[in-house]
């Protein structure tokens, strides 16, 4: 998917939501694990739920790894549903991969040319040619970390080199000599507020991936008054407040209620460009 | 398995050499794909070869990941055979994960406990939290990236703080914080030659994982010179200078010659302290 058309299903949904597939076996609803395949039992009722309300989903590889063989299995199953079903999404598989060349490139075939999934995350520590590989491919993005929304961020991110630059200024700044606006996107943490008008000075068009809303606490209102451009630039992800809303038989029908809620939010907040 | 009877182990075989298992569909010999299973029947006869002069694996798990489901079950058999079969080595999970706290727990879940792998690496990112996931199963490691083996290591890693520190430096100084030598190694490229000298500054006793010698070129000589501690202190890979030194029938052979090879200079290097 190019950056046009997701921006058209922004302004046709008057969503940027991104739902994340943060699935656990030990927290979905009991009556599914009777199911064959408890784990895209779950996945198939959420996206059918959610669909109207968001533009994105992010499975989370570490949730399906956990489970070896059967979580590949749902996780390939979860990306066939929605490529089928809703082809209009757009898929994230959150891997936070990232390695020297030769084996950054094995990850982009996984997730690129045998799934062809729209995009996955990468980690910036090891520099451009562990980005490079996965910026080959048309119409596919590497959304990388810059500024995380976990407290760990401040750790190694913040710290300011000589120059004056902080450590996510620097990967904003640099992996720009690799890729542009139309195959990159950047991690930024909701929890990190007004950092948000940092970040626009140094990537005023590219999308940015916005975790953090909801079970961590970020506000969407402060992330869209800082991050939010002419074209939105902005897909904000929630996953454990959406769908582990209700532990009961109507688990999907109160993700989907939760799901409204956030993109009536969003409607709201896209008022101001729309 | 903890830091002395991995140092045994060493004494023992007079090595101390990983094999990486970067097992590509596209590169194992042709005569191997009418195996049921052709990427684990490779690792097998890999693992019988070269076990007597090594004391790691090290499987790359970009490589098992790009073949999907297929390549889980291979990875997953691998790490089985090698566990039955050969207890006392040492397995490395080549993953580079990393996220917050509730992920990265999940990964952890999925290496040591439900795969019962020793260690896994990390990449440190995202901080203190991303990380201590990982550091709470006794007798498992954590191999955190410090200073890899690739060009793209001096985009971020060789970057200096206002305090003068670079930020492998910090990498290596704030992780003493909330690990120790006995559950956290760090990954230093072959290819930084002297920069072993400044790294031995800042951890003096841990174990560094070394990839880079063969195929990208870094020198063993050079590593145990900077970089050998009174216990050896270092795990060096090669990949695919072992694992595709040939390309026939033989394929096995080969590598269990070049796998010798490369231990008898280990042997040599050893010799100062054994």
């Amino acid at each position: 998917m190019n950056k046009q058309q997701l921006i058209e299903q922004i302004k046709l949904k008057k969503s940027f939501l991104c739902v994340g597939l943060d699935t656990d076996i030990k927290k979905i609803p009991e009556h599914l694990l009777k199911e064959e395949d408890p784990i895209f039992a779950f996945n198939k009722a959420i996206i059918d739920a959610t669909a109207p309300y968001c533009i994105a989903y992010k499975p989370n590889l570490a949730f399906y790894e956990s489970m070896g063989v059967k979580g590949w299995i749902a996780f390939e199953k979860t990306v066939e549903y929605i490529k089928k079903n809703y082809p209009e999404q757009f898929i994230i598989a959150d891997a936070k991969r990232g390695d020297i060349g030769n084996t950054s490139q094995m990850y982009a075939r996984t997730f690129f040319e045998e799934m062809d999934i729209d995009s996955v995350t990468v980690a910036p520590y090891m520099g451009e040619d562990s980005v490079t590989p996965f910026l080959t491919y048309e119409g596919k993005w590497v959304i990388l970390l810059a500024l995380t929304s976990n407290k760990g961020s401040h750790d190694f991110q913040l710290t300011t080199d000589t120059e004056g630059e902080r450590l996510f200024e620097k990967v904003l700044r640099k992996s720009q000599e690799w890729a542009n606006d139309e195959n990159m996107m950047y991690v930024v943490g909701a929890t990190q507020g007004r950092m948000f008008e940092d970040i626009r000075k140094i990537v005023p068009n590219h999308f940015l991936l916005v975790p953090g809303v909801g079970a961590q606490g970020g506000s969407l209102e402060e992330v869209c008054k800082y991050g939010m451009t002419k074209d939105c630039g902005l897909i904000v992800n929630s996953s454990r407040a959406i769908i582990y809303a209700d532990k009961t038989e109507r688990f999907a029908e109160v993700a989907g209620i939760e799901a409204k809620k956030v993109q009536e939010q969003m409607a709201e907040q896209l008022k101001s460009i729309l």
